[in-house]
């Protein structure tokens, strides 16, 4: 990881401190592996500093990503508390039908703007959120003036594969997972403990 | 994710349920961040299994990384045990002087060779570990033999910049992490609850 001095100080007005403190948003993108285990990699840290940390998925199946899920939730019950919400599975604030994919996703999205105003979380991971920005679900530009505007110190994570490009532009840090070898390749599907 | 058919199915002997659950080296390399995070984020899937996880962590200094470790020793107190080596404090099991780094390094090694053999875990986590290997500390040759021939199902992932090419194409998964964009562009260092 980069340490000692950046190689650029901006003319912000902000102190180091300041700006050290400053929060990210962060993408993980790319047709890598990786993208989501970072990010509740990530979601580690913040709860070992204390942070509450909310989980906000734009997935598909509940099927996958059982393990990061029981895990955090496990850890939520033992210190700062981890709130799940799960698109799969209906969200949980509210009870339309599961094939209202796109209704889903803005729903999603309005519950994480009322989050970011009540300053609800310091950690919100936003998981495979790239997919209902690049459907059109949700416009890009809301997304960015949200984040630009979210009040206190909280730190977004988003990931997915194609990641909007004015998201790209917009964020704080930005890593791309390239595949170089997958076992796929070989003739192998996704096992348990490794695939979720 | 990947689902559905492979492309290719290779003339093995083995079925498709072998060939599924057969354990993996997988690597995460390149000067992106995600790397270790990525790693952590697998050993939730694997906690969420009930199999026992070894770190081995071969980081010069033990002042990063507190976040994981913490937490991933909150979830072995509750479910299958974490095991974590780290190099920065000197490797528990030896008493050497901390500049000996080269010799440090082996003495892990040694470690993990042992553990294999035992079959002490199922998810080994080896963070860091394509340093020692570049450095020429650990040659790549008995890295590579070692990991062919593990008994039993374990999963070894592998994570650091510069992963030796032989490593790459011997491993199973290789995702590399390429760096878009980080605050030190913008003259913002590392944080707490991000960076550690």
């Amino acid at each position: 990881m980069p340490q000692g001095q950046p190689e650029n100080v901006p003319n912000d007005g902000l102190t180091t401190r300041q700006r050290r403190t400053r929060p990210l948003v962060v993408v993980h993108t790319g047709p890598g592996k990786g993208k989501s285990t970072a990010a509740f990699g990530l979601a580690l840290r913040a709860w070992n500093q204390g942070w509450p940390i909310g989980v906000f998925q734009f997935v598909k199946s509940a099927k996958w990503k059982v393990g990061e899920e029981a895990a955090l939730k496990a850890l939520g019950e033992i210190g700062p508390p981890v709130t799940w919400h799960k698109m799969g599975d209906g969200w949980s604030w509210i009870r339309k039908s599961d094939d209202d994919h796109a209704a889903n996703a803005r729903e999603g999205w309005a519950q994480i703007k009322r989050d970011l105003t009540a300053e609800t979380y310091r950690l919100l991971v936003l998981d495979e959120f790239t997919y209902p920005i690049k459907w059109g679900w949700i416009p890009v530009e809301d997304v960015i003036e949200t984040l630009r505007n979210r009040p206190g110190s909280q730190h977004v994570v988003i990931t997915g594969r194609d990641a909007h490009p004015d998201l790209v532009a917009f964020a704080d840090l930005v890593t791309e997972m390239t595949k170089v070898r997958h076992p796929m390749d070989a003739g192998q599907k996704g096992q348990r403990g490794i695939e979720w």
